[in-house]
């Protein structure tokens, strides 16, 4: 079966383009066939997570498993989903799924070296309730910091809203207070466990980039490495 | 049946995910619901269109045929096809396809004006032997020129692989010159039929983009208007 990585996207449909845009990234060839086949299902009309997860709005389940079901049809070898908050219904989407799918979480330890200090992760509030970085890093003895609820109401949510729609400047400037607590707080390594937090603090220039892991970049370079090892990857 | 936009992509991949950013561009709304519902079939193991035109290559045909026989089956409503020298292939692909198929052309010429002048279109080699534009601009009783092999050598071509090798400074130099060859021969519109001049011409910021038409933002805004005049469309 030729190796297809399935996108189950839409959530946002943005931050989807973007994670197709970083598996190109991260493909070094010349050759435009030996980059990697993708299938993107980008059909934003997913009810919202954050209001699901708050207990308010109705479940985005059944339309991700839409999604699921046309990849799989398609072909799909593997499924990558880039959004981290939808990883709280990762059990029953990879039930539901004869291809394997790739977790982002796995993804991004992988980046994670061998002394990555406190992990500051910074996550939508809906993330943060799916739980799925703090358990992960938690098994793994790793410590990690997050915003308190006022950072999250006066920082970090304003900031990404700010990002979606297009305030750069304003945007990037809250993120950064928001990572920035984190450091005060003892973060050695930040998580970007968001798609607008990189936009944003790219757009800042911020100075902690350098210890920063984008989660959509470490997912992309799962994709790639799986394309890569593959015996239907065509020789360089 | 709910409307989907299948992407016939791969050719290049870089391309079809700028083409899907552009449809997200061109959708100006702040409800991510909103958006159009596409599926990118971006599958970049196709033969190269231009060594097939010239005649010494694999056919991508049967590879692009696969690429339309997943989108119907996946419930594409339509059909776009971000790259134009891909549809010199065009009537195969729509006698094979149950739905659709948007034309390049056809999106571009709804954007060009009542007396666009002389217009000038810049692209490949291959789309010039594909033929596409000139044969619908001349019966529409619109003048045409083009570079000539010397410029296509000289400028056009190596302009377009320095973009794709990303040398975006030399590759757009290039190209802007490639760009000036036509305003000299009395060009009062540019057609940027190929994704690289765009990304070019903006990189060096060209004083000649206030008249130029990007194709791909065409066939974006004709996939918006199809997504916004449907039923289905939710209400702002």
């Amino acid at each position: 079966m030729q190796p297809l990585i399935g996108i189950l996207g839409g959530m946002g449909p943005l931050a989807a383009v973007d994670f197709t845009r970083k598996i190109l990234d991260e493909t070094i060839t010349a050759r435009e066939q030996e980059h990697v086949p993708v299938l993107l299902w980008n059909v934003p009309q997913i009810p919202d997570r954050q209001v699901a997860l708050s207990g308010i709005g109705e479940s985005p389940l059944p339309a991700m498993l839409q999604g699921i079901a046309v990849l799989n049809a398609a072909g799909a070898t593997r499924i990558a989903i880039p959004c981290n908050t939808a990883h709280y219904w990762f059990n029953e989407l990879a039930a539901a799924s004869a291809a394997p799918l790739f977790h982002i979480v796995d993804a991004t330890l992988a980046l994670i070296g061998d002394n990555p200090g406190t992990i500051g992760i910074l996550a939508t509030r809906g993330a943060f309730q799916a739980g799925i970085y703090q358990e992960r890093l938690a098994a793994l003895n790793l410590t990690c910091v997050i915003n308190t609820e006022q950072e999250l109401d006066q920082l970090f949510m304003p900031g990404c809203y700010a990002i979606k729609n297009g305030q750069l400047d304003r945007g990037g400037d809250l993120l950064q207070q928001a990572a920035e607590q984190l450091m005060v707080r003892g973060a050695d390594t930040l998580l970007l466990a968001c798609t607008e937090v990189g936009l944003g603090l790219e757009h800042v220039r911020s100075d902690l980039l350098p210890r920063a892991i984008d989660t959509n970049r470490a997912l992309a370079k799962t994709c790639v490495q799986y394309w890569r090892s593959h015996p239907a990857h065509p020789q360089p």
